[in-house]
């Protein structure tokens, strides 16, 4: 008989169907056999009785089998229905069980709380615990919404190299590459220059994809490699600019998954200089930082609790932070000399974007990558792209898997990483 | 005064509006200058006549400089309309323009047509060329129209991951990266392994994301770095299943990209396994290729132009590829021993996909492992998603820019390609 899905259960009651599915559940209770069962669209609760010969089968099931079960949708009688399941108000009577696929016995019931290290050692396993299925769900429904938004606006997506010629950021540790004939690549902290390049073919442009920081720190918050949701745009007035479309697409996002967070968005998202973020934190703790240069963990905690409580926003935007702490390509506020029109958004404790306006006359990039120390021939290339006429411009990263942390509310941002990799493990540990 | 996109100039005739853009073309015939305008939303021409102050400004334009434009809309005179041009109805006659950018003179004009490694060295002009703009948006259409078609049929996104801990597919060569603690991690050449293990979490799935081949072959279809768009599912009958899907999934695609080229699908795109295929050949060209383990690239010319010839199709599958010359995960035919339940598409005279059934069982995935002379214990990872439990399942993997160079019949994969690494280029030529 073809398949049907679990979803489409609930329009076949008193039919007879055949599923294909994972056991979820299995519990065996004598002369009566109970099954939860697992498709990628749902979950729908099987039981056998009165025939020997498919109870027969029905025993032998256990946790991950993979059956094709034949038998009769039932609407459950009123005191056997459960509304917080799935399905919980219809169930399959079992007429017949096919196995597809065996599985060993599992380690630890799926389910399980486990620790992060044996967690990650059984992926392959653990991912199909109902607590990582909803947080890879949610994953895909955001990064969907992002490109949505942004399409919807007019910006064009384009696929960014990975292997770069340099460390452009001047910055983060790289990963190097054993390129061709003795020479050496690296692996693309971000997409920067290749977006900067692409306003000039397309004015609106985004990208989705890897990125990788050889950096040598593991915490909560930090990954080797991450998915990286970028934009860029032309024709700006200043960064208020990116951070208004960038509100609209949190908004979009916030919309997309509602069922599992709710996000704060007030109209306007509250904005401060990091200037007064500092005298503010200075005030309340009785510790002087106001002339740090950038914020430290708790200072973003500090800043996410007084929005929320003075706001009811889950998000603030930090702007005008030193031109020191910012890379060559940031624009300085002719306002405010020695601090950029950059920012930083902040939500429920962490900075999940950086962003800002960048410097797109050509003399003036020149001499910023030369007050930082480098060599405008290492940028020729991208250069090209500001001597052949750049408009007034801006964007921001975000790294996916943060966001998906911090909208799920998760410890760590590797349980919203598919395949976290680490100093001693990729998949499994390494060797040290 | 607020700034228009140039698509929104024709519903403001008669109507004075400021456009910020780039100057495509500049035309100075002495008391008159003619412009074409470009944003990322389209062109506009422009015209100065009988204001001499803003003529000053007029001619010292030139192409790619960056300016805001106030004008008013007008229709043109019927005699000059143009109907083979975007906004070839209207123009804007400009009353004031102001410079926010200036470009360098362009070392040749932008739509010229460049010998491919003059068109790399200025790549960030070159994209600024009608051509490659056509291309690069063709390709953001066909990446979306990608996304759509599988998440219609209710595949989930997920993000896989690039640095991994060895060669998994056992064959392509591989990229080696300096990892930590004197590790070596390798770049993926392809998502096979992880969307595998997706499987068994949501089991119908998709990725959209880099790859890296270190081959050290030059030619018009391969790239040292690419952009795989890959699907994998379950409760497969046969590879026939998968193929069915893929024709929706390409029949979507061609929907989408239509007004760039229209591709032939036909409901049920021709099947034919390797060995018919290589016996109509050896029977056309009177070269016997029958044994032949796989098709020359010839081969492949010519079963394209069979196919369309015969049955008015750009697209023929190939079936039943030797158990030798596939991986090991690739299913064999119960009913036709030594040959897969594997396929490749060809499209347009070139191989755009693989794919084909697995192994799903974990005591044969075990046996192929071993047979094709690697170490099981390598792919522990891997292994468990077959150890607890894997349906019959497989899936694709196509490469975005050769398919993008095959709808708009472009000559090289180059020219799809945003930045080719190649083994004598990462945006400039490396030395030697």
């Amino acid at each position: 008989m073809e398949r049907t899905e679990i979803k489409n259960l609930k329009d076949n009651i008193d039919k007879e169907v055949t599923i294909s599915v994972w056991v979820d559940v299995a519990r065996n209770q004598g002369k009566m056999a109970f099954f939860d069962f697992r498709d990628g669209t749902g979950f729908i609760q099987g039981v056998v009785f009165g025939k020997p010969e498919v109870l027969e089968i029905a025993k032998i099931l256990r946790p991950e089998w993979v059956v094709s079960v034949t038998g009769k949708v039932n609407k459950r009688p009123e005191k056997m229905v459960n509304k917080d399941v799935d399905n919980g108000y219809i169930e399959l009577e079992i007429t017949e069980i096919q196995v597809l696929s065996k599985a060993s016995e599992l380690p630890f019931e799926k389910d399980t709380e486990l620790n992060l290290d044996t967690y990650l050692d059984y992926m392959p396993l653990t991912l199909r615990s109902e607590k990582s299925r909803k947080i890879f769900k949610t994953q895909a429904i955001i990064i969907k919404a992002y490109r949505e938004a942004l399409t919807k606006k007019g910006f064009t997506e384009f696929q960014t190299p990975k292997l770069v010629g340099g460390d452009a950021e001047g910055g983060a540790n790289v990963f190097k590459v054993e390129y061709f004939k003795d020479n050496t690549a690296y692996l693309a902290t971000s997409p920067q220059l290749y977006k900067q390049i692409m306003v000039g073919a397309f004015e609106k442009v985004f990208s989705t994809g890897t990125v990788f920081r050889a950096e040598k720190h593991s915490t909560t918050r930090h990954l080797n490699e991450y998915t990286s949701i970028d934009a860029e745009f032309g024709f700006i007035k200043d960064h208020t600019d990116i951070m208004d479309v960038l509100t609209d697409v949190m908004r979009h996002i916030g919309e997309a998954v509602k069922e599992a967070s709710e996000l704060k968005i007030p109209k306007k998202i509250p904005t401060m200089k990091l200037r007064e973020a500092l005298e503010l934190i200075s005030k309340d703790t009785g510790k002087d930082c106001a002339n740090e240069p950038d914020l430290e963990p708790a200072h973003e905690r500090w800043l996410s609790e007084y929005v929320l409580k003075e706001f009811d926003s889950d998000f603030i935007f930090i702007t005008h932070y030193p031109v020191s702490k910012r890379p060559f390509y940031t624009f300085e506020d002719e306002d405010d000399k020695g601090y950029t029109k950059s920012f930083d958004l902040l939500f429920r404790g962490v900075e999940i974007t950086t962003g800002g306006q960048r410097v797109h006359d050509y003399e003036s990039l020149v001499g910023k990558i030369k007050e930082k120390g480098m060599n405008p021939e290492d940028f020729s290339f991208y250069l090209q792209a500001f001597k052949y006429g750049m408009p007034p411009h801006g964007g921001w990263g975000m790294g996916l898997e943060r966001l998906t942390q911090k909208i799920l509310n998760l410890d760590n941002v590797k349980e919203a990483t598919l395949f976290p990799r680490e100093m001693n493990r990729i998949d499994t540990l390494l060797s040290e």
